[in-house]
């Protein structure tokens, strides 16, 4: 009989099995880094009923003080066909505007049964934050502030080995891949940069000077000003989008869109077989025409779709013993 | 082994099997209009445990624009009936409000696993224009502007056939049925008179001169303006809801009230064995009296009831093979 | 064969079984206090398998006209548990904003085919409103304006229960507790003064003097105004949460915390074995310090896992007839 309630952990000692979080690509081992990515593949081939009963009955909440669509149903039709329950918390009409802290907040989701907590924060390191504030349950980083988003990361990377045919291991040495657009804001960019270059990629970033900062070399990667000059070079070009709403100083869009929008023009300069991604939502005529990102080298709604099985694999990972580390 | 992702449509074939969406009732064949309403009525006596396995681990989507109460939740309602999971998309805190047009909303949900999108828009066409969107998820309109509402034209179809004992074959013919109110506005009434008259009933429409514009006429109803005179010939009157949010522009409510709400001394008017309907929500005191809605003869509380189960005939309509069609 | 839809009430008739509402502790028996005690005691050691088959496929909806995260998650992680399904409505985005009554409200959630309502009210009273407009649902009290908060006095008084080894009839004669703080705003200490009172505790409520009417007294406990005198005496104190957001007048913040605010220096002063309780979200540095909110002697965090049992053994008493009162 498994008691249905789970039980505090005990305030001095250190718990036996810490939370799995997930919090960032850049710190992450490599070999982390491929089992989530196999995992991720694995799923996408398995069969949906025995799925169902990998968390059945557990309970992950999703933490959101941004908001969001696609992260949000993305990480919860992972969590449903994993057979978990969800719990919502919408930082308006919660008592986080009734001044809790996040450490309190992520107290109280936890006491009240979330094994999983799924956060976004407009704060850099703010899911770093609720981590350390939880003692059981795994925080799962879904964007904070211009650090990281992990789960983008990944899926953005399933998708570059499944386009070029690196399912097996996920070695990605010998292509080249390329982020474009305004990378002093996007967490986007700096999970799919330490992504990609620890799994062997060549990575360039390109934007506009004032907004790309040096430290983005420090992730291993290349930064470059001119679009152009690089576009023909790359095997998969990511195209991040515009985050007014971000405050983003990109300076007029038209000026931004002739320089770093790809059109359809540019886009016929790509290498034969080279694919386009954006991690969506997009501004169509600013950051992509609309006919490039109807294109069927255009890979957004791939990377849409792929979003699911890669964050049920972060939330087995995070939750389900998985039967080869049982054994290891 | 059914793989668990959805695998993307192909994008230059067309499906073999385009989805079903339920855009409307004007344009809609009778025997689909009969096929939906016989299901409505059957599951209402089926077994709650068989209903459960019909779309089990299926996702279905609402994605509303315009705030609602019991569209939402009656749909939501019926998937689970239905075994299938719900994702909710509210317009405010969605991509939506950072740019992302319709159809990449459309897009991105279909490709997180939605099979059925839910749509509620304040313009009139957005259902059909969600629709063109989609590749393979079914839309059902759940309202658009001043277009339609067809679950509700449905639900009212269902009560008029079980008050006056045609729920076999939903022959209206011999009725003479009314709906009342600001016409203009009403995607109610268009879906009503579409339906009733679909099915034989003399449709009659009541309203302000200004508000009952002769467009209705086209959908096969005649078009009067002195409730008085048309509320003792009618088996059935839907009061209409006086939707000042929408802007309608009736004058001053006591006016309205005077000389199109249903009070008691209206009511007392009405054929013996007539009845009466509302949408809701109610505005109390308007178009209708209080003590009249709370009276045996309007069947508001059973309009609501039969919501769930013809918006389970939708959605089984949308995603679950008929046994009969298979054969067919 | 159930059948999957529920029939609607006879107007006329008075129901054979009438839905068993959980509106207040005031009022409640004191039989039925110890009777949800006990199953809420039970369900925290029952098989999880079990328990969701308990209310499987059933329906209750969360009716919100205030912001809350802890109570909503909380009664849903516990319908969730018991495998009820769960229908969210929020007060903004609905037909609320459209001027329909609680009433029809509630009436038109209970056609939807909701069994049980939970709802929160900003006016005192509006649970008891919403269950004069039921029919056949039940209303669960989250809390209505100044009145109660019926579940959070019944967590509160098991955690007692549990700290002071009373889960055996749940008799707290002997045990002196105190309620501190904005009394004459606070439905948690309404409803904690019914329960503990009820169960033979001696109950104290310590506030500012315009804060703590005399009427408190008639619920059965005594009213004090000096902290620092009655501290040293109490077996446990609840520490309530200043609301600013519902507009106590409580001065300064400062001087509140001076008079009233459970700092280290008070907490030293406690009776050995004497628990700290706060039904948060907490105000950190107001009415608790920091290292007093952390410290092992504070019981909020277990309080809220309290809440699940708490919630699911109302859910279960609404809606599953208990095998014991079954046959009795």
């Amino acid at each position: 009989m498994t008691p249905a309630m789970p039980t505090p952990a005990a305030d001095a000692a250190p718990p036996e099995n810490p939370p799995r979080h997930l919090l960032d690509l850049q710190t992450m081992p490599v070999d982390r880094l491929r089992r989530l990515l196999a995992r991720a593949r694995d799923i996408e081939g398995a069969d949906a009923e025995t799925l169902l009963g990998v968390l059945r009955g557990r309970f992950v909440a999703n933490l959101f003080f941004e908001p969001s669509t696609r992260t949000r149903l993305s990480f919860t039709a992972a969590a449903r066909r994993l057979g978990a329950e969800v719990l919502d918390l919408f930082a308006e009409g919660s008592s986080v505007t009734k001044g809790e802290t996040l450490a309190d907040t992520v107290r109280t989701v936890e006491s009240i049964g979330a094994e999983a907590i799924i956060v976004r924060h407009a704060e850099s390191g703010a899911a770093a934050r609720a981590a350390s504030a939880s003692s059981t349950a795994a925080v799962l980083n879904a964007g904070d502030g211009r650090h990281e988003h992990p789960t983008q990361g990944l899926l953005d990377t399933l998708i570059i080995a499944e386009a070029f045919d690196r399912l097996d291991g996920f070695d990605l040495s010998g292509l080249r891949l390329g982020v474009v657009g305004d990378l002093a804001h996007s967490r986007v960019a700096r999970s799919d940069v330490a992504a990609w270059s620890a799994l062997g990629a060549a990575v360039v970033a390109v934007g506009p000077e004032g907004l790309a900062p040096t430290p983005f070399e420090t992730l291993g990667c290349m930064v470059g000003h001119d679009l152009d000059a690089v576009l023909p070079t790359l095997d998969a070009v990511q195209m991040l989008r515009v985050q007014t709403e971000r405050g983003a100083e990109v300076g007029s869009t038209r000026e931004y869109t002739a320089r770093f929008g790809l059109d359809d023009d540019r886009a016929g300069r790509l290498k034969p077989g080279a694919v386009i991604l954006h991690p969506g939502p997009m501004n169509r005529g600013v950051e992509i025409s609309s006919r490039v990102a109807d294109s069927q080298r255009c890979l957004a709604r791939r990377q849409v779709a792929a979003g699911v099985p890669i964050r049920m694999a972060a939330l087995a990972d995070a939750l389900a013993m998985d039967p080869a580390e049982r054994s290891g």
